[in-house]
């Protein structure tokens, strides 16, 4: 059971199990944003967790993100593709590109694509699962090209 | 091979297989649906099957959802992202963002996304593999918000 | 270890890992064009590797690849979702959805989908990985429906 080949495989399946439980954290942080659940938002984070747009604001700790949820009116969705995530021990990092639509309010409006962007993100393993101790979120367009 | 440790990581790939699968299936079925194929289409789900639009028309049975299929002139394109899937035995449930984009069908027009909405699935194992026993769908905007 | 219920395991979590391996090295691919890395572009196909737009240009071999997406300028966003992948020994196909968005280089600019199409692609496994050997890109709207 500690050998070469077992050993590579059980690390192996440990990645897969890692990389797919940081996909649903990540689903789960869209959703509770998007449709509005300020607390089940927060609790994608660790107690401490950071999420910064670069050249934006920045939110540290659970009851700020809470409340930062809280303030932003329906209407948001998150889509978050083609991830990339390097597992090290209790730590990870994913790379997730992120596409921002505006959804209808009403029979008559169209949805739109708002922003295109990307993720980087640190995660920690915690007693209670993956959790983002960190998320920095590069949009483009906030700086001219 | 039945301790508690191995029981769990046995449990834990055997989601991961599923959940793989599950995915894979959904992807099909935006496959066939858009490509027109309403026997693969109809082939995602159980024989007794639901298709059902929030607000909209339910559809039943393999029979009803070819038919259904069959209809839809070429040009959509469902796009499924961001998904959770949780397993308990031979069912699962999963829950899954939606964008629905216009496909050009000439090289003069352009794309674009009609809407918007979140499908919740509940699928059973079959000898042939996972299935839809039933999906909801919700569309943003079909209500006021 | 050899009996079929365990060979049967072994192959399903085999194909788990390949199918990762695959997904994310089709994000490299999106990334490393879409950021301008051609170098990091052409690595993830094979020396010889092949990619193919139906109806339009097709590129050979990893220098080529490189040059073509060094002559690319910044403003596309590759999208891939709902893929399937199977495996068979040291050979994969992938067929996988695209979305091609135009990203805003200017706060003032609004992103917009330029194109859908499908990817279906043939890869092998390399001493250094999973690596595209050819690519055939079927983009919406460049032939009239």
């Amino acid at each position: 059971m500690d050998g070469p080949v077992e050993g590579r495989v059980e690390q192996e399946i440990s990645w897969l199990l890692d990389r797919a439980r940081i996909r649903e954290l990540t689903a789960r942080y869209n959703r509770c944003f998007d449709d509005g659940d300020p607390d089940g938002y927060a609790d994608t984070f660790t107690e401490d967790g950071v999420m910064e747009v670069a050249g934006g604001p920045s939110t540290s700790g659970r009851n700020d993100l809470a409340e930062m949820c809280r303030k932003i009116p329906w209407g948001v969705m998150h889509v978050t593709v083609d991830a990339t995530v390097d597992v090290d021990g209790d730590s990870a990092k994913q790379h997730v590109a992120l596409v921002v639509i505006r959804r209808a309010g009403r029979p008559q409006d169209k949805p739109q694509i708002t922003s295109t962007g990307r993720y980087e993100d640190d995660l920690v393993r915690t007693p209670d699962g993956w959790r983002f101790a960190r998320r920095r979120c590069t949009l483009d367009g906030w700086v001219e090209k």
